[in-house]
């Protein structure tokens, strides 16, 4: 293993011990343990000559200034808070492999200055909404969020002020506008990598989304008395559905389709559901596929429930478009992954990420590094270390060609 | 509406007010509120000329020496506990309409002594063990049961006891043995009757049952990154047994097969379900019938488990083999159906009844009543006074023959 490999997985499993919950790695937006991660990386930062400090919204943000400066700033980062009970990478990696970043561009003496951004807030975990720290650098931070409350009843006002920060002050956390180039450095959350061999991808994208949750209504009947004939059942309409999801969806290539959640009334053995309410998780890069798809399920959904004499509602949740990462950003990254001599390839990322708010503002890039078995928001989640030394003989290239075509 | 079926449905709405909870009827084996009903029917019955008791496990006990007796005993009734938030049916009816029968048989001068019961505990509910009356009548109590433990943690012995009853004389509440028959009167408590058009019908049997969980165990994954072909979903592989259950029964006749129960984990809109656990009720008038169709439904389990790389585990909690009515009580209630100028049928119970303990000891039958709409165990549960009237009518006939063939 390679000092920075070494180093950068002790630094994340470091962090990963700063938790609100012992035993657990559980760390919420502006939580005591977030202070304890602020001054440790701090600390880190200062030592590579860094200029740090910490935004109205709470992102951790350190500055290199090179000695002859391009002016032209790229910004690499990634996210500090982390779900209940996570792994110790998810996010946390992407900043810490930022010091590796700094290091080769002082080792290399470019003349880029680069800025390191922890994001404060990238789960939606403490007040249900995603993204808090990202949308006010990318300078899309709508006030009205100030007001979202937590389960304690704090506002988030009130928790940004708690923490020794000016909440009236959110708008100056916007980028800079000398920043040309954002990379989020992550995990990749999933099995596709592990599965095909590969240390690491670029990603061209972020599928949209559709969620909403389908309810069958039939008639709850005794199990023993009613004959099938005579029957209404909710649960038999429900799954009859779950299996035309998985169906669709291995069909249609790039879709991943999901009922991942089904509540049934009354839900005793010797009782025929009555009511049966089953989630729908549809994803696409292609925005039109994914509509077409959803709407062909509800079709479908209306059809079998008349075949049942049996009624059905559908409650949209979230429909949210695919965004595109930045392309010439993206190809650049994917030509030094050939370049640093590894099969290449492009990967659609199936979950949310700050760098899907970046690029609102700045363009934005990300690089994937494996998943073992595709676990994440778990203890078990890991990296290895011959994945994050293959990261930076990419960093490495990405850098001196950044400094080449935008310094 | 005649007057006997206005009184019967009177009698039944009023016991239903003496509940355990105001504003929903629920009466658990020996609470307060059953000797609220003891009290009432009791007066109802000596009001007939009956001798009345409660036996030592609780149940109500009336008996009818009409003046020049045969000595043959004939025993109607049904029990007088229901379940949380019951109807006003479900049981009382046969306890109500069988002083019905003592009213007829009077008016008849029939020479039978009749017993009405009215037993203590047929739903299970408060002990979790059905037919604690019927099992005491029919001399297969056993001593062991005396320890079963409540949620509030009383054991049977001590509610018997708190009752004013004596626990160590339960054997001695077995049937009189000039008993020769028993006959329950109740509602269908299922759709059948209903939907054929049907006043009444003899019940021939009580279907055997199977019960137990099918338990799914898959891989949890994130729905998002999770690419369709890379995942073991545990929730569709549910869908698709659920769906063979109901085929399997849709194509065989007389097989009820039901899944009403489902627990998917993490059971998350967002995540690939790892585990899910299914009920599985399956019923049959013929044992055969019903263990090949579960042997074939757990074949289907395991090829589908194993195509789709997944465990799958069953846990049976309950076997339990058909019931047969007597043949010549039944053949004899069918009978009089008919002479009553009913359109006749015979049917399967899918419930389980206090004739199908009762049996063991002593020729047992059942006549079922229509019940609208299927509904029981609801507080919309109903009876209508003209299916009253049909079931008297035929409650003259069968007293009559029943006098002639075993007085």
């Amino acid at each position: 293993m390679s000092d920075r490999a070494r180093r950068v997985i002790h630094e994340c499993r470091r962090i990963a011990s700063m938790t609100e919950e012992a035993g657990r790695t559980t760390r919420r937006y502006l939580t005591p343990p977030m202070r304890s991660v602020h001054a440790h990386l701090r600390e880190r930062m200062e030592s590579l000559g860094m200029d740090v400090g910490v935004d109205a919204v709470g992102n951790l943000r350190g500055i290199w200034e090179p000695p002859e400066s391009c002016g032209n700033r790229l910004i690499i980062g990634s996210h500090l808070d982390t779900v209940p009970n996570a792994g110790a990478f998810d996010g946390v990696l992407g900043v810490v492999i930022a010091l590796e970043w700094v290091r080769i561009a002082q080792e290399m003496r470019l003349n880029i200055p680069l800025e390191i951004i922890g994001f404060s807030e990238e789960e939606g975990v403490r007040f249900g909404v995603p993204f808090l720290g990202s949308r006010a650098v990318a300078g899309c931070f709508d006030e009205g969020l100030l007001h979202l409350v937590d389960a304690e009843g704090n506002s988030l006002r009130e928790v940004i002020r708690d923490f020794g920060l000016d909440p009236s002050r959110v708008e100056l956390a916007v980028a800079d506008s000398h920043s040309r180039g954002f990379v989020e450095v992550h995990i990749e959350q999933g099995p596709v990598l592990d599965a095909a061999g590969l240390s690491v991808a670029a990603v061209t994208g972020i599928v949209g989304q559709t969620r909403g949750t389908l309810t069958f209504n039939g008639h709850a009947n005794h199990a023993g008395t009613t004959p099938m004939h005579l029957r209404r059942d909710a649960l038999a309409a429900a799954a009859e559905w779950i299996l035309a999801v998985e169906g669709l969806a291995q069909q249609c290539p790039g879709l991943a389709a999901t009922v991942g959640r089904i509540v049934t009334e009354p839900n005793a053995a010797n009782v025929v559901a009555g009511a049966a309410a089953v989630s729908l998780d549809c994803r696409h890069a292609d925005d039109s596929m994914r509509i077409s798809a959803v709407s062909q399920l509800l079709e479908g959904a209306r059809a079998l429930a008349a075949r049942r004499r049996i009624t059905v509602q559908w409650a949209e949740q979230l429909n949210q478009s695919a965004v595109q990462m930045d392309e010439q950003l993206t190809a650049l990254m994917a030509r030094v992954i050939q370049e640093a001599g590894l099969p290449g390839t492009r990967i659609t990322s199936g979950a949310g990420h700050d760098a899907m708010i970046m690029v609102k503002r700045v363009p934005s890039t990300m690089l994937f590094l494996r998943s073992p078995g595709g676990v994440s928001h778990d203890p078990a989640e890991s990296v290895t270390a011959e994945d994050i030394e293959a990261s930076l003989l990419v960093a490495r290239r990405f850098l001196e060609r950044f400094a080449v075509n935008v310094g």
